[in-house]
């Protein structure tokens, strides 16, 4: 017998398949259109289609396709189609914000501005070479945004729902944004507080990850107010979990599965719900071990394992684990009461067990 | 007897009132959503409401207005709500203009990011201010693409025609992408040709300032293909005319009118028509004068003269004074042959003459 993981695999396999080959048709047709342009605009598109197909999960698209099935299963391949319009919005808001953070690396292989920056150096030399990079990263991240606005707005659904997905795809746009001025601010602040924390993962993950592509999709299938709040309650709070197991996997996952270097979120500084509930409850000593380990860019494996052993003792790893259990509880509640079509309703449900478990 | 010119600033300065009311009614209302989320948040919404009142013709948003007139006098109230997008888009591209070029004045004020850089100085300290204040400055370029988007998105016209527009918009943001990746390669590469020059007015003008607002106005009031076609013969050539009278003016205009230092454009180092034009007809000694002064922070008022000197005898001077005068017919032509609203045409025909021979 097949397990469920296997069987949710396969479904997600099936429309990371659909999402890239429309990805790479619909940038085939941005490269073509910048070339009449001038080589320059064409090399640009070039590596904006690389750096967008050169990994990750496809979770937005699939939401925003399982969106829509909750209430229709006519036009599929329009909604796929339409789909790659939250792939592209999020190559947008990576691009912007690995400028933001200086970052040099972006699912293995350079960022946007460092392969613009290494561009720069082959055909004009090296003097500011980073300031050209970043500048065409720029302007690169407000291309793709208005090439996911385009497909949106260009998708054969009725006007009416097309209308009202754009200005739910603004929307969220809008919220990542104040969420990422209170993540800059909080930084610069060098402090923050549980409810900002929770603030932040609601408008940067839940709205952005979950909630707003489900209200795309569901839009474009002709969605009333209801339906949109019946998504919401499932949304929001797997988005939180979503996040939360995030930032367990990033302490205690193993590299191998999720990909990240062990410790990344300590040595970046991050700060998680994780740490700050832990932070609560220490004692000064530990307290000193937390805040001295914390943003050290050169904490050492040691020195992450006491990070891990105050987080197991004062109870922390258990609150966000069962935080993790109850937030995906609840989100499966809320969409085993709608009244959606079983198919969506069954994925839903069982995508929202598999990221609670996911170890990647 | 009331001048043409009197009775065009009276439409223009009814116009300017009307928008920038509503542009203040929709920041307030901004400014309060951005507030419950936190004090920085609505920060950053203040400075923006600021930044995007603090001057400005609005040259957008009356084209996107007459758009609409040229097929309907119905609902103006909404289309002049609808025509802030077009400031808002702006205001988002002015931003991150500014970032890129890291210039510190916009409007004889502080640019965005320096705005936030002060910000910065004043609650978090002066280490890295400059960085915090470009990175919220991309954020909040973002946020007001959102804004802009979402007034467009939410307009109270027949969807069909919303879905069109906010297609377009995308458009408008795309072309403007392209010329700037086409202008920060051009700069980079020290040499530029007519025909970049010309695609790159294209692409950041002509569609931004004049064709693509026209669309815009139109589409929202049922424009079909043939109605688009005739606003871009006119909106084409008098934006091409629109850039070549600011290149004039900004090196023969006088401060008082234009704003700008006298050879601002010069000390810039932006590559014109009418320099680039003076180039291919100036004799050795000439070039040397030209090309020392081009792009020198330090150029005299002596050597900003010889510039002009030089532009006026190769006659380069009435080359560029033919071409918006030859463009600015054309557009005229193109409009008096429509079958528009006669309004419309009347000030679309009185606009036309009065860009090409304005002084600021």
């Amino acid at each position: 017998m097949r397990t469920i993981a296997a069987d949710i695999s396969d479904t997600l396999a099936h429309y990371q398949t659909q999402v890239n080959e429309r990805l790479e048709a619909f940038f085939d047709k941005k490269i073509e259109e910048a070339s009449r342009i001038s080589h320059y605009t064409q090399e640009v598109a070039v590596n904006a289609k690389e750096y967008t197909l050169r990994g990750g999960k496809r979770l937005r698209p699939i939401f925003c396709i399982y969106g829509y099935k909750c209430l229709s299963d006519t036009n599929i391949e329009a909604i796929i189609e339409a789909s790659i319009s939250l792939e592209l919005m999020q190559s947008y808001l990576l691009i912007h914000d690995d400028v933001m953070d200086e970052d040099e690396l972006r699912r293995g292989k350079p960022t946007f501005h460092i392969v613009c920056k290494t561009l720069c150096e082959r055909h004009f030399g090296t003097n500011k070479a980073l300031e050209f990079g970043k500048n065409i990263a720029i302007v690169a991240g407000d291309l793709l945004e208005a090439y996911g606005e385009e497909v949106l707005a260009k998708s054969p659904f009725k006007s009416e729902y097309v209308k009202k997905a754009v200005a739910r795809y603004a929307e969220i746009i809008k919220n990542v944004g104040y969420g990422q001025i209170l993540d800059i601010t909080a930084e610069r602040k060098g402090s923050i507080t549980e409810d900002e924390i929770l603030m932040i993962h609601n408008l940067k993950t839940a709205s952005y990850t979950i909630e707003g592509p489900l209200h795309i999709g569901a839009l474009l299938a002709g969605a009333q107010e209801a339906d949109l709040q019946v998504l919401s309650a499932y949304g929001v709070p797997l988005g939180l979990a979503f996040q939360i197991q995030d930032d367990i996997l990033g302490l205690f996952g193993s590299e191998g599965k999720t990909g990240k270097p062990v410790g990344s979120d300590i040595r970046e500084g991050k700060k998680t719900l994780l740490i700050l509930h832990a932070l609560k409850r220490c004692n000064e000593g530990e307290k000193e071990i937390l805040l001295k380990a914390v943003g050290n860019q050169h904490v050492t494996a040691r020195e992450i394992d006491a990070v891990r052993a105050i987080v197991r003792e004062t109870g922390s790893f258990d609150y966000s684990k069962k935080l993790v259990e109850e937030m995906t509880d609840k989100a499966v509640r809320a969409i085993k009461e709608s009244p959606f079509r079983s198919e969506a309703k069954d994925f839903l449900i069982t995508i929202a067990d598999f990221m609670g478990k996911r170890e990647y």
